[in-house]
C-alpha cells in the first residue's frame, strides 16, 4: 500500500492507523511541534502540543510548574493530560520530551495511538536548542553534556515507539513527507492474544520483527536483560539482527549456541545450556529467548522452565512449522534414549514473535512441511480457514509475507483455542488429541523412513491428512468429495498428498504395525482422528483393522 | 487413651470418633451385622443394616432388586441410602459387601464416619456362608471360587478403611471386644489442608503412616501405581514398611534408590533417576513418591516435575527438618557447580505423609536441627505457638510422638500460610522471605564451618534465631527479654543457642563478609529478618554494619 507522496501533498490517514491518534516523541529540539503541525495539516487532523495542554490545565508555564510543585507533580499532570487527549478523537500530539519515559503513558500510547520517534543526532539537537531558555531541564547547565545524558537514558525508551524516523537538517516540510511515507509504509504486526487458565500472552506475527524485538519485548519482560539460545545455522542467519533489535531498547544480552539438529535435543545439551545460563549469572528476572525451530524452542524452553525454578521465556520461532506448532502450547522438553519429548515441562512464554522475514531463509521443503500443519488446523475445526488455504496456500508457499502472516495467525488462533481448553493435555479425547489429525498415518510413514530418513514430519502429516479423510469417507463418516478436496489442495501446494507421490512402496501390514507401536496408541487399539467433513474432526479408538488395511491396499500398498 | 475393656463391658464412644458414625465393611460372612448389633449396644448407639434399609426403601428383597433392575440400579440406591444414614445422628452401620467399592461412598464414609474392616481368611468365610442362599452374587456358583475372586478385587479396597480388625472363629462377643479395643486405640492422623492458587493438598501427620500409605494415598492418586525414590539409608529403615503399606491397597510399586547425602543432589543423579523412571515405563498417571529427607524430596520432586512433563508426586519426609520444611512449599531442585538449588521447578505434591514413627530412627542431633525450624515458625508469626514450644519442645526432642505431631502440624500450618500468599517466591520482602529468620547468621556460620564441616543447617539457624533477636533488641526494635526468652528456650532443647556454645571462635568481620556473599543479599547490603517481639518478624535491608559488628563482638567474636 505504498503511495507516491510528493512534498506537501496531503493524504488521507492510512487505513492501518485509522481511528488512532499519532504521537510524536523525541528529545527537545527534535521538531515534534514543528513536524506535528505540518503532519496534522496534511492528514486533516487536529494538532495538540501536550506541553501547552499542561500549561493550560495548570494555568502557568512549565518552568513555573517545575519550580512550584517539582518534577513529580509535573509528570503526574502530564500523564493525566495525555490520557485525556488519547481518549478523544484522532489527532496528532507532540509529547514533551519526558512523557514517553513514563511506563503507564507508554502503555496507553501503545493501546490508543501510533507513536513516531523523531530521532536526531547529538550535533543536530545541540544546534537546534541553541538560544532556547524555557526548557527546565536545560537551564544553567552545559547543553551538550545534558543532551548526551538525556540521549543515553531516553533513546532506549524512545526506541519502543512504533515508527522511527531519522531527522537531520532537512527543512521541516521534507521531514514531514518522510514521516508521512513512514506512516504509510507502517504495517502493524498481527497480534493473537492467547488466554490460558494460568497466564496469557501475545503471539506477534509480521515482517521484520527481529529488528523490533527490543521494542516489542520490553513491555512484557521484568528486566532488560536476556540470554538468547539458538543453534549454529540460525545464529548465522538471524542472531545479529535480533541482538541489534534488543540492543536498540537497551537490552543487555548474551547468547548460547547449540549444534543444529534433532541430536541436540537431549539431556546433555540441556545441562550444557543450563550451565551456560548460570555461568552468565542469570537472575530470576532475566529472560531466556529461544531463536530457532522447534528443537531450539523445546530445549531452551525446558532450560528456562527449570533454571532458578523458572525464568521468563520468549519464543522467536524461525521455521513455519515452529511458528504454527510449537510456539503455542507451552510444551518444552528433550528426548531420551526411551523416546521423544519424555522429559520436560509446561512453561508458557511471555511473548512469541513469529517473524515472517525468517521464512525467506527456509529451504522450500521445510516451508511446505510447516504448511501441512496450517492446513491441518482448518481441516480439524475451521472450514472457512481451509477455504482460505485453498485460495492463499500457494501464496504462503511462494513467500507472500502477508499471506504467511495471516496463515500463521489463523493456525495459531485455532491451536490456542484447543490448547486453552486442555492446557496440560489431560483430556483423553478431543481436546489436544484432535491436533493429531493425520499423525497416525504420518508417524507410521516416518517410522518406515527412519527418523532421519528423508521424510519430513510435515510431509508425513500431509499424506496422513488425505488418508485420514479417505478413511473417514470409507467408513461412511465423511463425503468422498471432501476427502478429494483435501488431497487436491495438499497436492496443489507441492506437498506429497498421496502414498503414490512418495518415492517408496509400502506394506500395509507393516504400516499398521507401526501404528500399533505409536506411543499415543494406548492399549494397542488403532486410534485415529477422523472427520465428518472438512472442519469436523473427532477422535476414534475403534477403527476396524480391515478398513485401514483395505484403504492402504487401495492406495497402492503391498498387501 | 487406652482403656481396660473387659468382655461385654460397655463404654462411651471414644472422644476421637465422637459425632461420627461407625461403619463396618467386609465380605459376606465377615460378621458385619452380628458384630455391628453388639457394638451398637455396647456404645449406646442405634444400629442399621444398610441392606435392610435398601430393602425397606425398595419395598422388596435385594435378590428381587437385582432380578428386576440389575446391579447398577442396586448400587445407585445403596449409595443414596448410605448417604442418608451418614447424614444423620451417629450410629453403627453394617455395609453390604459391595457398598465400600463405590468411590463416592468411600469418600462420604471418609468424611462422615470411622470405617472398620472385619478381615477374614477364605476358610473362615467359606464356613460361615455355607447354607445361605439369599446372597445374589453367590447364587448358583461355586462358593469358594467366588469368594476368592471377590477377595482379590475387594480386599485392596476394604484396606482403605480406617481400622482393620482380623476376625477368626472367636465368638461374636469376643470379636466385638476386639473391635472396641481397636476403636479405642485408633487415633486419627492430624490433617492440614494446604490451599494454593494452583492446587490444594493434605499434609497428614501421625504415627505409623507408612503402614497405612496405601489407604491414605489411594483416594488422591489417579492410578494405583507408584515408583518410590529413596536413599540407601532410608531404604534400609523404612522402604519395606512403605511398600507393604502400598501393597495392602493393591498398589503396584517399584523403587529407585540413590546414594545418601548432599552429594547426590545434582543433575547427574537427577538424570539417572529420570532414566530409571522411564525404564520402569511410568505413565502420565503413575505417581512418584519421595521417601527420605530433604535431599531425596528435592531430587525426586524435580524428577517428578519433569518426567513426561509432570507426574503426580507424593512427599513422605522422614526427618523432622523435611517434615516441617521442604514438605510444604513445592520447591524441588538440585545443586550445580554454581550453587545450591539453582535448577529445579515448583511442583506441588498430591499429599504429604509425615510419619512421626520415622523420627525414632533419626540421630538426636538431626532431630534437634529440625526442631530449630519449628521454633522459627513461632518466632516469625505465632507467639502462642512459641509458648507451646516452651512447654512441649523438650517432649518433641525426647520422642513424644503426640508432641511431635502437634509441633509438625503447627509449623506446617504456619509455613503453608506464608507459602499460600507467595507461592512462587515473588515477593521481595515479607512473604516467603520471612522464613529466612535466623538464616543470615546461620548461613554465615555454615560457610565458616564449610558445608560438610560439622555444623548442621538447623544448628546454624538455632544460633541465628537468638542472634537475630538480640540484634533486634540492640536496634531498639524488640524487648531484650524476648531475645533472652528465645536463647533460653533454644538452649533448653539442647541446641546451640549462642556463639559461645559452638566449639570455635569466630571473627566478626569474617562472618559479616560471609553474610555479604550470601546469594539472598541482593546488591551487597545486609538483609536480615528482624523482629519487634516474639511472633513479629519483618524483613529489613538497612541494618547498619556497626550494629552487627558490635553484636558479634559482644557475643565473643574476635574483632
Amino acid at each position: 500500500m505504498t503511495r507516491n507522496t510528493a512534498l506537501r501533498e496531503t493524504m488521507p490517514v492510512p487505513d492501518t492507523i485509522a481511528g488512532r491518534s499519532i504521537v510524536l516523541v523525541g528529545l527537545m529540539g527534535a521538531g515534534k511541534t514543528s513536524i506535528g503541525r505540518r503532519l496534522a495539516a496534511r492528514l486533516g487532523l487536529p494538532f495538540r502540543d501536550a506541553d501547552q495542554e499542561i500549561e493550560l490545565a495548570a494555568g502557568c508555564t512549565i518552568p513555573e510548574v517545575f519550580a512550584r510543585y517539582g518534577e513529580q507533580a509535573f509528570r503526574d499532570g502530564e500523564r493525566r493530560v495525555i490520557r485525556r487527549l488519547l481518549a478523544g478523537d484522532p489527532m496528532v500530539i507532540a509529547y514533551g520530551g519526558g512523557a514517553f519515559m513514563d511506563p503507564r503513558t507508554r502503555e496507553t500510547t501503545r493501546d490508543e495511538a501510533v507513536s513516531i520517534w523523531l530521532r536526531c543526532t547529538l550535533p543536530t539537537l545541540v544546534r537546534r536548542v541553541a538560544g532556547r531558555d524555557n526548557r527546565p531541564l536545560l537551564m544553567g547547565r552545559d547543553r551538550e553534556d545534558t543532551l548526551r545524558q538525556l540521549m543515553d537514558v531516553r533513546y532506549p525508551i524512545y526506541a519502543e515507539a512504533d515508527v522511527i524516523v531519522d531527522c537531520g537538517d532537512e527543512p521541516p516540510d521534507h521531514t514531514t513527507s518522510t514521516v508521512m511515507q513512514a506512516l504509510s509504509d507502517w504495517k502493524p504486526a498481527r497480534r493473537l492474544h492467547v488466554m490460558l487458565a494460568s497466564t496469557s500472552y501475545d503471539v506477534v506475527i509480521g515482517d521484520n520483527l527481529l529488528a523490533r524485538a527490543g521494542a516489542l519485548l520490553a513491555p512484557k519482560l521484568p528486566q532488560k536483560r536476556a540470554v538468547v539460545v539458538t543453534d549454529r545455522t540460525v545464529a548465522g542467519l538471524h542472531l545479529p539482527a535480533l541482538l541489534d533489535g534488543l540492543a536498540q531498547t537497551g537490552f543487555s544480552t548474551s547468547s548460547v549456541t547449540i549444534k543444529s539438529g534433532e541430536a541436540s535435543k537431549n539431556l546433555d545439551t540441556y545441562m550444557d545450556v543450563v550451565d551456560q545460563l548460570l555461568e552468565a549469572r542469570v537472575e530470576r528476572r532475566t529472560a531466556v529467548i529461544a531463536l530457532g525451530g522447534g528443537i531450539v524452542g523445546d530445549l531452551a524452553g525446558f532450560a528456562a522452565a527449570t533454571t532458578l525454578r523458572g525464568l521468563p521465556f520468549v519464543q522467536i520461532p524461525t521455521t513455519l512449522l515452529s511458528q504454527v506448532d510449537s510456539s503455542v502450547g507451552g510444551k518444552t522438553g528433550v528426548n531420551t534414549r526411551h523416546g521423544k519429548n519424555l522429559v520436560g515441562a509446561f512453561h508458557q512464554p511471555r511473548m512469541v514473535l513469529a517473524d515472517t522475514g525468517t521464512l525467506a531463509t527456509l529451504p522450500p521443503r521445510e516451508l511446505g512441511a510447516g504448511y501441512a500443519e496450517i492446513v491441518k488446523a482448518g481441516l480439524i475445526g475451521d472450514a472457512a480457514f481451509f477455504a482460505w488455504c485453498e485460495q492463499h496456500g500457494p501464496g504462503v508457499i511462494a513467500g507472500d509475507r502477508e499471506a504467511q502472516a495471516e496463515a500463521i495467525r489463523r493456525a495459531c488462533a485455532f491451536k490456542a483455542q484447543v490448547v486453552g481448553d486442555d492446557e496440560h493435555e489431560e483430556k483423553p479425547n478431543d481436546g489436544r488429541a484432535l491436533l493429531n489429525l493425520g499423525h497416525t498415518f504420518g508417524h507410521a510413514l516416518e517410522a518406515e523412513y527412519g527418523y532421519d530418513g528423508g521424510l519430513l514430519h510435515g510431509e508425513g502429516v500431509a499424506v496422513g491428512l488425505g488418508l485420514a479423510f479417505r478413511l473417514s469417507a470409507r467408513l461412511g463418516l465423511c463425503p468422498q468429495a471432501d476427502a478429494e478436496r483435501v488431497v487436491a489442495h495438499v497436492a496443489a501446494t507441492g506437498l506429497p498428498a498421496e502414498l503414490g507421490m512418495l518415492n517408496r512402496r509400502f506394506s500395509a501390514e507393516t504400516l499398521i504395525a507401526h501404528m500399533r507401536r505409536d506411543k499415543k496408541m494406548r492399549d494397542g487399539a488403532l486410534h485415529f482422528v477422523l472427520a465428518r467433513g472438512i472442519g469436523q474432526a473427532f477422535t476414534s479408538s475403534d477403527v476396524p483393522h480391515e478398513a485401514v488395511l483395505d484403504l492402504l491396499r487401495d492406495e497402492g500398498c503391498a498387501p
